[in-house]
């Protein structure tokens, strides 16, 4: 991976270490000018990492015209945050202007008394639609379409279709695939705008259209669809009901964002945690560590089956059959802990979402993680050996051991990537197998210490 | 994941099998009226996944505008093939009509005397551009980049570009986007089809053009080229040398398959393999063991630090401690093996390369693997304690319990995804954490059952 890359956009020579700054010292014109420059997605990115106060007016210093598309590319967390702290006639203007599917993500987002806000400024007619987009379960097709797409009947010709598309295409989310629809909404026919720009200007729409078209259900899982898209190169796709009424349609920039969010929750259980799509630096420890413990106890609990296999083969020495029959599930559990970090490190390096600037606040929560999941992981195993075995030495040499271990995996699992990358390594080379090898190491010598002590000290 | 979803295509019905017992029976005008009823990325598939021999039936049985659009959706290794079979008039019709990026990659994958046949149907000019591009490196701008886009100027008005367009844009890899360059092809800006259509027709493009756009140079790096895609929300993205001069564009498509390709090559590393873009049920088991080999031999010696440690730790019956340290190392052994197969698996069944039905042939192909694996390790690990302990019943031991060990955990990788997906699981439950424990303890039992017959038999 290199990092040395740079987009050919001569604005990239300010940092939003500068912008912060303009802001903080009030120097508002000089920063309306740099905002002048910027594309908006990286006004958006601005707009997402500065504190809450400062991305307010940063948005409130962009013409109106920039404001909504900025807008629109902002996290939802944050276009959250921002619409509780606008005036209602911004927020008239957000809600005009927004594109159906974003609207239907920010109304999923923010509080009761602000959705309540939201409807006061839409029709009747709107708000019925929004209701109906509103029941559409996550990771569906309907709850990724939009209804902003330019609808043709087959019997214009083409010079009626592109006149069509230039009166309604301005607020569409795409002009570049137009839907062909008959009576009652139903989905006739699909016609790209090549299509229409190559043909002559009086052929008929119905003789240029294909109706040999694929087409989805609301109901389709989002991971098919990205397949879909995949597979036939689309870049959009029409959502119909059981009637074959065209509903809506979902476009490629989306598909883009399910394929990563797919990948993501894929990464996650393959390390063995409940997937989420928060970002890691935007959770706190607590949360980290609720979404791990469950499949750490799990595990753990299936690794002492190892101790029964390894109990029935005692003869000899019963202290040291007993201490090492414990070393299977201590060096699993600690290479589950690390795995499960150095997963949402990789994942996260990956996405942009951790730089190597993070790395002290990356290593504290992960401290912080390692010696809540450490605590529960130790008196957990501290009552169930005291409980079948009343070896109270035994209990506390491993409940120990489980502290360290785990806080010391997931140190590792958070820096050794960051590590890799910034040595120009590819940071997935720091994932479950290396780091359960430093792991088992590290875990034995914390162990055998704790165990000295306790059993000849 | 729901299986069930069906995209709505009158089509679907005929399944491959179908097709194929067509072609067996040669009932070539039958199976000519279902191929016309069928998209082409469908037909794609069926070349791809039939025997040779009928694919080129397939194939010949295509109407001449339909076939070359197939072909380009052909995966590479299939087009090299029918490339080999066709006649030399046939394949100077797929090169003339073959966008320029997809002649490239199938140069790329031809034997030397069909790249001799290929050129000898090219122009000069044509020849010197395949040539420069096949100088690009893999993975980079260059080797993504195709040279068919929509070139203006800026003093044209909007009637002028649409003309362009018009006579130009059939043979286009995307008119949705055009170039405006200048003198010796410097680039001065973009403008979409969308913003063309809703211009009035005697705007100058210079006016309606955006000069703040985001270019790509030629070396730069596909994972980055991709991440420029999802945050500018792009469809296409030009690609200029050093003196912005317009060498060639992207389009999303391409960038839709990089993604998958990056996160695939994730997936490996993290396993603990060497990444290969080989799908898995075209790799032979001696070329997955070769992939993976260097690895666990890497690891395993790193395990043996475990030994050190516990031998530090000696004390009472010498015998049961030797026995015991090695433990770690084989479990950690045959955790790695097992998580080198499900993520291989695991992978293969979320791109569609693996489905249920390739059950049994997985089964065999991971215990062919698993063994070539485990003899592998298991006479280096014969000869290294041999070696230093002088011990021969350990190193029989350790020898043996390594074959099983990995042979077992390949077994268990390969199939367990598998069945978790068909019991409608997410296969990525099936990940090194919940592999690692069920090796774990089958290893203890091969363990201990070998040691018992060897010490105590």
């Amino acid at each position: 991976m290199d990092l040395n890359n740079e987009t050919i956009d001569d604005t990239n020579n300010v940092t939003i270490d500068d912008l912060e700054n303009l802001v903080e010292e009030k120097k508002y014109s000089e920063l309306k000018t740099y905002l002048f420059d910027m594309l908006s997605a990286d006004i958006a990115e601005l707009i997402d990492e500065v504190p809450l106060r400062d991305a307010l007016i940063v948005y409130r210093l962009l013409p109106k015209n920039i404001a909504i598309e900025v807008f629109s590319m902002v996290e939802v967390e944050r276009q959250s945050e921002l619409t509780s702290l606008v005036s209602e006639e911004e927020l008239k203007n957000i809600v005009d202007e927004l594109f159906f599917d974003d609207m239907i993500d920010l109304i999923e987002e923010v509080p009761a008394s602000i959705v309540k806000k939201i409807l006061r400024n839409t029709s009747p007619n709107e708000r019925n639609l929004i209701n109906q987009f509103l029941k559409y379960e996550d990771d569906t097709a309907g709850s990724l379409m939009t209804i902003e797409f330019v609808d043709l009947k087959k019997n214009m010709t083409v010079s009626d279709a592109m006149n069509r598309i230039r009166t309604t295409g301005v607020n569409k989310e795409t002009i570049y695939t137009c839907y062909v629809v008959g009576k009652e909404k139903i989905l006739e026919g699909i016609v790209s705008l090549k299509h229409l720009v190559l043909s002559e200007s009086d052929m008929i729409v119905e003789a240029i259209m294909t109706d040999d078209f694929i087409a989805v259900g609301t109901q389709d899982d989002q991971e098919y669809i990205a397949d879909v898209f995949k597979k036939y190169d689309l870049l959009s796709l029409p959502v119909v009901d059981n009637e074959m009424r065209l509903v809506g349609i979902i476009t490629i920039d989306d598909i883009v964002d399910v394929i990563e969010e797919e990948t993501t929750e894929d990464f996650q259980i393959m390390a063995a945690m409940t997937p989420s799509d928060e970002e890691y630096m935007s959770m706190t420890p607590f949360d980290l560590a609720r979404k791990r413990i469950i499949w750490l106890i799990a595990l753990m609990f299936s690794a002492t089956l190892s101790e029964t296999i390894m109990g029935h083969y005692k003869g000899v020495t019963i202290q040291i059959v007993i201490l090492t029959s414990m070393i299977p599930m201590l060096m699993s559990t600690g290479g589950n802990a690390g795995a499960q970090s150095s997963t949402l490190i990789i994942r996260g390096l990956t996405l942009g979402d951790i730089e190597f600037t993070d790395i002290f606040k990356v290593i504290w929560k992960e401290v912080k993680v390692g010696i809540l999941l450490g605590l529960t992981l130790g008196i957990l195993n501290f009552g169930r050996i005291f409980l079948f075995s009343n070896n109270i030495k035994l209990a506390i040499t491993v409940g120990l051991t489980l502290i360290g271990t785990t806080t010391m995996a997931a140190f590792m699992g958070g820096v050794l990537p960051i590590l890799a990358k910034k040595a120009k390594l590819d940071p997935a080379i720091m994932a479950t197998p290396l780091i359960s090898t430093i792991t088992d190491a590290t875990t034995l010598v914390i162990f055998f210490t704790i165990a000295t002590l306790m059993f000849l000290g």
